[in-house]
């Protein structure tokens, strides 16, 4: 048994992790720190969860002794806590962007801050098992991916080498517990409902760590254009994904072998024939995706559904936590959470 | 006044027809046909229409009289019913897409049927007020566009000069009511709701008319990939278009520019700088769009709604009966439906 | 034409207040006020509102010189605004709770705010047309009925006399649009959707208007046990209300008729045998109902449905102002908002 | 471990059993029957469920030696088989009404059909475990109780006995799920979407088995007026439920202890003094409820909420089986399904 923590436990995040870690076979957990909700039980917040504990202030000192902590705090507010704690020999999956960019630079550009720690940028592992399973079993610090990424970069990892020099263009649509439990004019209730809008239209946030990862899949940069949509549910992701595939067609047969023998041995990524819908994975930490070849238009489409909270955020830290400690990696996953 | 009858009026599109020509200064409803509700008043069916007769089995005799009939019957059911009232001298608007492609043999290819009137085929004016308003002024049989190829053209047709060689890929998002009152497995509540996916996504059968009216604004063959995928609402289509400038760059601006001069006069089309989302325009006959540029892609991308049960079909087809008789484009559209 | 203002433009009732008094036949509108959006123009804010003048911040001056002012001001914070409207000569409709209940030490009990005005509660005049149309017509001050009470109270006017001592259950399901355009956790899309629960489960504010009016209606004071629930709709609000009849069984038929008759002559209230359901009148100004019998258990059962922004807030103060004014009853509201 | 067979297991409960039974620590799937599915795998069908059998035509061959069966076929439907399979020494839960309600004449009344095995009423085991625990470890024949009853019932057990001769009023407000699977005009999503409205307002089917087991409780007849509503919702039931307290007020403080107090060693029941919502048990088998005391008006009122196919369906099905065979009551049961 290893004994984790949940830095910002009482976001949407930080409770999914909390009743991940409460299932799971090899974790006691050490320390779940709130500002809000100090000195109250989880019961009381979340009902449900399979964890009850009281939520505490943040400090070194309660968490220090944990063998893994998850920070989930917002971009920019993260880096500070997670530097304090791998500093201090606790292992770390930071859910915010604060580590995944390789580039230091990018920070200023994308998220508006000046990096302070450089080392940590460059020792830090992007959590994305299929991809760096191994790196990640070694790592003191982890990356875990963004929502959009996630779904996206499963869908594209594939083929990446196959993609012409045009790029991709990502049209992803995601529920609206992507945005956060903070109450706000664009998440009430009368504004998303019988509803559906683009947002974030050029330049999201998520898109450098798209092209980051899938150009180093690819071997060479990558174009990447995303735009995210904003659907009337509370859970997951569907991402539609176009590109033009560099020797020509193929054949839809051949793309989804091509698939199926990619992702053979993955626990969590599931390719099927028929369209997947968001309803198939929601609560899960699966990724289930298909691809089409519309061979007319000289384009290869590929969709990809997740559960935004779950393989796009704390399923995947749990799944990543599974790796750094030679766990089983469906370990504390297997169920609707 | 002219008189109006609704060949089907007790699907959804029948029963919108039914609620705006009930509201229309010009109008008097004198037939609304209907195959299950013969003998049943309007207002036991459908509450609050603005019409209040009773409906009748179809017949030549019921319909003759009319200046002009709305035939809201499915594909290759719809052409029998038209050629006849054509032929008997009545002015037709056609909700199905019976004459909406211009080669009799397409027809075959993508609606399985033998069309056996390739003379009023050839006769039949696209309706789409905003391209062929005078043809439609003069014409016999109006063929009512589809709700995605009404969305995607207005889109589209201001740059369909721009758009290049590659041709322009479309995501759309519909809502249920576009699969019409007919219950299925697919329009169950529990198979939508919280749910999200593609379907028809390759060779969906608006795909032809797309490329023939886009073609045709363009003065050239040009290639269109269509995904359309059902959202958790009942109205609305939004459509996202991507393509790549032939010119290249000119900046957001000039877009929008573009954009704003090409519709300036028109009455059901608005283009603002904010992202347009379905509410905006449901319920109504408006078609709301902006364009962005993404420079670092070398994309432009095109985001139009519209409520795909009004501009998308009974509205649009109001508007064509206006231009028809010379009445005010708007007359009988101004208020929600 | 009257000129008429609305003061607290912005919020949900202000916003459709708006749109029905910019499509009103008799109506020029003269200052709409805002602390939020001075100085911005009605359509940047609400897109499609039948009135496109600009946001000024409220001061006696903006507003004098209007026949009719709507008060759309919280509870508490109306009364001032309304009094000096009123001490100025300016007829008001209030939106808010603060001249609605008869007994001024109520205000103490329910709202929490001893009531300066006195005179003007004496003075004030209910606004249900329904009932007290003739008084309305020569009031200075209507107050506007609850969204709760509107629905609750024509359900059981016809019958106010039948109901025995043990009073009545109303038991309420709204939409979340009656709870304001303010962000909160509890109307945030993840917490309402797909969830149905009840609150303010004993002593909701808006009881004593209930038995107010009922007691007022049976000549003898009646009491009322009322819950309401949040439902995941954005309109409407289903009362479904339970009473004992004081002279026993008269078979479902003979109830039906007794309010077949009682409204026979009201333009907005619709008595059917078939259930009503919300969407019969969302975005109108009707109230639908029916009535059962259940005669093994020895209760009546009356269902109401009004939408709870237009017949349970907005369409009803248009309504009063027809009354105030001599214009049609209906005037500016036969069509959805 | 036993085994178990599920006949009619394409159904929603159907296909909940399956999961539960096949992530059941001590049970093993021996059949699952279908009559549109033969010859199908489990995962086709339904991605996700925890067993990936082949779906087979029902016979006695294929589910005798099986230790236990669940029936989850319509009323009327279910008696047949259920008594055959019992003849032949497999002990059922049947999930339908056949064996409900202990009077064979009421078949007659509220379900329209002769029943043929007055042996079996007799025999059958009413299951709720919360009442019936010790019978049903013994019992061959378990009638699963309907969803409404469930909810309704636990709610009122503990104060049966407190509830004057007026009985009790039942407000029901269920998700669409409880409709079932087959697609109608009802539970096309354009028809429940944004709407709600009462269904069977007098006289649902569920009555009687409400007034048998209450007034069981009781110890004399009670009366029951039960009024179900359709929520825009997938899952879940919330009961308002109200009486009048033969003894008189006793204060809100003294009714949640008595609920605590009857339910302090249930591992299903959950007294709470928040008011609970659909959500906080959805897709678990947990019932959830608080009271509340109307002093004014002479009322209690009581709130419940569960999950209308687990606690209201499978989830209690597996419940029974577990007392059945002695095993944990939890067992299988303790995650989302």
């Amino acid at each position: 048994m290893i004994k984790a923590s949940v830095i910002g436990a009482t976001g949407y995040t930080g409770a999914i992790l909390t009743d991940l870690l409460g299932g799971h076979p090899n974790v006691e957990v050490r320390a779940l720190t709130s500002a809000s909700y100090v000195g109250r039980h989880v019961g009381e917040v979340f009902p449900h969860l399979r964890e009850d504990g009281t939520y505490v202030e943040y400090s070194l000192d309660v968490v220090a002794g944990s063998d893994v902590a998850f920070v989930c705090y917002p971009h920019a507010e993260a880096s500070r806590v997670v530097a304090q704690l791998v500093d201090a020999g606790v292992r770390v999956v930071d859910l915010s962007a604060d580590f995944r960019l390789r580039s230091v630079s990018q920070y200023q550009e994308w998220y508006g801050f000046a990096h302070t720690r450089p080392d940590l940028v460059a020792e830090a592992v992007f959590g994305l098992p299929e991809v760096y399973r191994a790196d990640i079993a070694k790592a003191r610090l982890i990356a875990n991916p963004g929502c959009y990424p996630t779904g996206m970069l499963l869908g594209l990892l594939p083929v990446a080498r196959e993609i012409d020099d045009l790029g991709v263009i990502i049209d992803s649509k995601s529920g609206v517990s992507g945005a956060g439990r903070s109450p706000s004019e664009k998440t009430h209730f009368c504004a998303v409902h019988a509803n559906f809008a683009a947002y974030g239209e050029v330049g999201h946030r998520h898109t450098p760590e798209m092209v980051q990862e899938l150009s180093a899949a690819a071997g060479h940069a990558l174009r990447v254009s995303f735009t995210p949509h904003l659907l009337p549910v509370e859970r997951g992701i569907l991402t539609t994904a176009y590109f033009r595939p560099r020797g020509g067609s193929r054949g839809a047969d051949a793309w989804l072998e091509m698939y199926r023998s990619h992702y053979v041995d993955e626990p969590f990524v599931e390719v099927t024939e028929r369209m997947p819908s968001l309803t198939d994975v929601a609560y899960t930490n699966y990724c289930r995706m298909t691809v089409r070849e519309d061979k007319s238009a000289g384009l290869v489409k590929v969709f990809t559904v997740i559960d935004n909270l779950v393989k796009g955020a704390s399923g995947q830290a749990v799944q990543n936590m599974n790796c750094m400690f030679g766990f089983r990696e469906a370990a504390g996953l297997e169920r609707k959470v």
